[in-house]
């Protein structure tokens, strides 16, 4: 649920399951003064784990905002041993977005951001090759273009990640970047990078899966946004999207119907990590929305 | 979410927002030593009301199974105003059918039926038209015809309600049923009669809707569940669902891709009902699955 | 296209592409006085394959029923090259199915059957479980129970064969049949079994795809209607169909909302079959409806 | 289905039932040397209508292409009644964008442009507000701003008639354009305007219909192409898309998602009038897709 036009605080836990976290959480905001504005809460039996996301207005909320994480450690966390992320809903994330030679997820995530739809900031684009610099401009982005040869690849992943620091970079986006990111790069970004891959997933993994759907005869087409971890398009699925296709659709024209799906499922991804919506476990994702 | 395996109360609760409301349902729950199962809650900011179903198991809860209500309602539901409805995992709901001519609703309802897909009891059949018989008698379940004209209307709606009464029946499933309920009947099973109707609704109520939508030229049809009130076909919806028609569908296609979604948005509907997963407010439904 | 009510001809064709072929075939039905009712072609311009499905009244055609093979063959089929497939919209198919243990797919057809939806007979049903007997028996059609064990597997399978011989079957449905047919079974039906997966194919074939889609954390499942090759679930695909699941669903969750795909996705894998409306080439099919 | 990579003719063709058309229609192009690239034909039983819609290969015709047209005529078109349209692969349609104050489906559709998706051009954007004007300029599109009150509306409507035809314009896209075309104006485009309405027509026509979807508590939203006619929100129906909603999205959530469909549904209707697929027959469309 969209929180708007109000100072809150969100919060994510997740721990072991055990009696009474619900009403530990909830009165913690209560004796403070806070008013719950949404709350959602998912227990996986199979493995014994509780997961929470609650909003709380904080403006009467008795406890100064850069005290709150403190509080509720020692108050809530530490005795219930949570892993939590507590963030605030004036803080405007800061996302990179990584892209190759097709442009339709850019155009797509730039309009959205030139239109207010996403509270983002958008510091920098990056991309292996110099066709993107005209969008960029276009847009008044900032963009580096750093091409990958297997030799190269460890450096220009080292100037990508200082370029990300420089820029105070939240989360980065990968949309449509035909490079596979090394896990050393991976790891500086734990469940901060989202990928959008052009197949129902884990059918068609890999390079050229609009031709895989082709030869193999499928009736509906899919997109798959994940988590990049270091096993290629295995992460931890946030969105996944279809489109009914027939014997008539050449592959030609499974890739013109996946890119309207690429741009959507994508774009609901990235809408779910902006809202704090998504806690990651075990390869799955929960997605409170 | 499904409750199974477990005996658990099932709460659902309404009333005016306000602070401090999950806090003080969970503390009691964990107050008297029940673990929660599931929980989830809704805040209408509009019409600033709170929304909230919770499930807990028994096995280790203090209070007397045919006490709760009354440890409830002191403890925490009359001090806060709520309306609520409590319920146990292991009370089997009992739901009649009315039918009149056409079958696909009720041969999916029997056959969920007898495959044991739902935790009900059917034990009854009602219809102004004699051709269900032989169904009614192929999964050995009583049957009632009652036709009803201009003129016997009322008198029959009578016997009906005399019938059900007989059979205890805690709600009604109209599957496919061709007659129109009067205001007096339908105020005696207040949110407790599902319909499904042949559209997506607002769009095309009334008669013959597949004739309305071929002479519109849609590109999609739909289907309505929805709880009966005393307009017709404007009861708070439940659930709807479409499917795609082009240009070759003749409204005979209609008819007959309808039938699916119409078995499927009524079997999704009911399940919601039994699983006491659904609050009315303001002719609007709140779903918690 | 459904055709209903008038005594029709349905030809499926299937040739090398080459120039004239759709006035061939329309000069042919024309000059012997015959009205198109359907017409539907698809040419493969990867492979150069040319698929067409005419149907058109025999009321003022011609040619009697019983030479129009031979003449199509001699006027344009043979010059050109065709395979094709001529049948007769009042011929009846005779259908088998075969279950194992879950039954809501085999409910859901006898209840189409029942309710004269489809325009086909159902002969006899086979099973190596005896539970389907009370099912079979309250639709009053015969039923075969044939356990098979590693050992007996091909002598069962040739008194299966025998059977569906003696009840005349065009073709057969798995609907959930849990055992694998041997290739020398398959051979007997080409392109005349159809089975229902319950997955999204190519992605979790084999056993327990609901667990794997669960392990695997995907955003919607689905199911997958095909004909039946000697290569386990890899046969040329018919119809498919997705629902969407999150977080909440256990694998009992996705079991249940995938029945009711499996249902639907296999209904109208039949409905094709029975319109004639599939041709199959490179494991793939052309569905023209 | 596309026609790419070849010069092509397309003929849409519409006349009274009646035998041999296939034939005689085929015959024409076949006698002439044409290669049919698709063909897909339609008939209304209901009023006795024949559809079609044929492309085939200009390479080896032996027709001049500007003889085509009076060819056909001649030997096909006039002798069998029909009204038809011809036009030639290479021709790129030219496209006016109308839009008022909401850019989300105006950035789409620029997007597809400068990506080279659509084999189209747009000379020009009219609208009644100066937002669009940045928007415009990023694009590199000319724009004119014309804003309309009730005194005006005429005059300015001949001012964006004088400017359509100046730029040769052959159909209109309405953006989210937020005023009512007059009758006058309408009847210079004829099938030529297309219009995205933000719900499932006939469902809330008119103004705000997200607010009057949340009132009614639908539990899927819609959006609608169509071609404008002149009775508000009444036009052809070309494409329709839904997307689910529930008791949690508040009418700013339904704008959000209802954004994202309205975006693809009108893209989808765009195409199918730049492939020549559609044609309108008693206010409802045949789409040769």
């Amino acid at each position: 649920m969209t929180i708007q036009n109000v100072p809150a605080a969100i919060l994510l836990i997740h721990c072991d399951d055990q009696p009474g976290l619900v009403a530990a959480v909830t009165q913690f905001i209560r004796q403070h003064g806070g008013n719950i504005l949404d709350l959602d809460q998912h227990t996986d039996k199979e493995h014994k784990q509780f997961f929470m996301r609650v909003a709380w207005e904080l403006d009467a909320f008795a406890v100064e905002q850069t005290n709150i994480e403190k509080q509720f450690a020692q108050e809530v966390g530490n005795p219930y041993r949570m892993r939590w992320e507590l963030c605030f809903s004036d803080e405007k994330p800061r996302m990179a977005i990584f892209v190759s030679k097709m442009f339709h997820c850019l155009y797509d995530i730039l309009s959205r951001y030139k239109a207010n739809e996403w509270f983002v900031d958008i510091p920098l684009i990056i991309s292996n090759h110099a066709h993107v610099e005209s969008i960029a401009n276009q847009f008044g982005i900032e963009c580096y273009i750093l091409p990958i040869t297997q030799e190269n690849k460890l450096a220009q992943e080292a100037k990508q990640l200082a370029l990300l620091k420089q820029h105070k970079t939240d989360f980065i986006v990968l949309a449509r970047y035909m490079q596979i990111l090394s896990p050393q790069f991976v790891a500086q970004y734990p469940n901060r990078i989202i990928n959008i891959h052009h197949s129902f997933l884990p059918a068609f993994p890999g390079a050229r899966p609009y031709h895989s759907a082709y030869e193999r005869g499928v009736k509906i087409i899919g997109a798959t946004s994940h988590y990049v971890t270091s096993t290629l398009d295995a992460g931890p699925i946030i969105e996944q999207g279809v489109v009914d296709v027939s014997h008539r659709d050449t592959v030609q024209e499974l890739e013109r119907k996946g890119r309207d799906l690429e741009k959507l499922v994508l774009a609901r991804a990235i809408w779910h990590h902006l809202q704090r919506e998504i806690l990651v476990f075990e390869n799955r994702t929960v997605v409170f929305s």
